[in-house]
């Protein structure tokens, strides 16, 4: 199974990277950009075959090491094959 | 509008950010991973709001800047909104 998460940082928490982003998209003009938010995206292969029990191993790698979750949100996608 | 952007390595481009999260995974028991690939997912909040030229604005922006097309792939998703 593959799973596919999506780590952004909470509403509220400044975005530093995103920031810096922005200001170098309007550096080469492009200025209708009016916030940039940066995440990560990762995917996992599993051996495990069981969509529910591919889910709860996934989320308990997040809180253990994926995501900071004081300051992240993360989401999961379990995909089959 | 607003863009949602994936940005992952192309297949066949060495991870060595995914394979040091493989292998701290490993560490902790989650032995069932056969593979990890770390991407990026940015979240663009644009003015613009003509999906056909949002779409090809971030498109480019990709090109300029966000993405390393030697080595990256891209996906643009434009969301109303």
């Amino acid at each position: 199974m593959k799973a596919k998460i999506h780590i952004t940082l909470k509403n509220g928490v400044l975005d530093p990277q995103g920031k810096a982003v922005q200001t170098a998209l309007a550096g080469l003009g492009f200025t209708g950009v009016n916030d940039v938010r940066q995440g990560k995206f990762i995917e996992l292969e599993l051996t495990e075959t069981d969509r529910a029990k591919a889910e709860a191993q996934v989320d308990d790698m997040c809180k253990k090491l994926l995501a900071n979750t004081v300051i992240e949100n993360y989401a999961i996608e379990i995909v089959e094959g």
